[in-house]
């Protein structure tokens, strides 16, 4: 894998994603992995579809690793979405970064993870028991229940 | 390995550390991965060696992931550090907290770092090109040019 931002649909390894940020200069690496869970809010899901218009979405992960060296200096990011049908405990997203200090890493890690809900086109769609919606994961503003917006409809993003 | 929390002198591997916390009640999980660096402050690491009380590294270890219970609800954390002879770059020490909600998962993992190096007993042998020295991991307020202190001096802690 040469990217360091990728959208997949195969089981994430965490190791991947973590060599790609690990080096001499850094002595923090922090991870943040978003994993399916069982129950929201006392409804439970059976299983989960992400959607994802893949090359706007590692696009739009390249950019947060481009806020993020702007934001910390000396950091290094490395992003993996998966998308398709993800069963209750598998892992849907992988965020490393390392800096050469802790603090960093952690600050780094965790806007990462609030920007990739807010600007990367990724979708999933619920299966609860009784029933099906699709979410956008930006900042789950709207949900659709037939089906997610059109690719054309994403341009202006 | 039966335990969640460990001190090992083998390499650590990232996903049994994080297999210890995912579950299906989680959606996050956050990891902080501290590795061995090369430069701390234009000062070039050769190789460094982690010594511990075992025993008793493992029961402090056990209850930063008890104080991590009381303060984050629903939090599961596992944590392991590796002793012995560390080149550049290797894994230091990883813990994993997963909580059903992200942001508690960084703000506990954050804690876990920070309680490390304050109760556990861990001393790193810092080898530089110029000469060596003992640093405790407590914050590194004391430095020791011969030796770590005795385990009977510890027990106060």
């Amino acid at each position: 894998m040469k990217t360091d931002y990728w959208i997949t649909n195969k089981p994430i390894e965490i190791t991947e994603v973590v060599a790609k940020v690990t080096r001499p200069e850094a002595g923090a690496v922090n991870t943040f992995i978003g994993t399916v869970r069982e129950f929201t809010k006392g409804k439970r899901t059976l299983h989960l579809e992400y959607q994802a218009y893949v090359a706007m979405a590692e696009k739009k992960l390249a950019q947060i690793g481009e806020e993020i060296d702007q934001k910390w200096d000396g950091a290094r990011t490395a992003i993996a979405h998966r998308i398709g049908r993800l069963e209750i405990s598998d892992i849907a997203v992988v965020i490393a970064v390392s800096t050469p200090h802790r603090n960093d890493a952690f600050e780094a890690s965790r806007y990462a993870i609030e920007r990739i809900k807010e600007i990367v086109p990724i979708w999933k769609k619920e299966h609860w028991e009784d029933g099906t919606l699709w979410i956008g994961d930006q900042k789950e503003k709207q949900s659709y229940t037939e089906n997610i917006p059109a690719e054309d409809d994403m341009k202006g993003k």
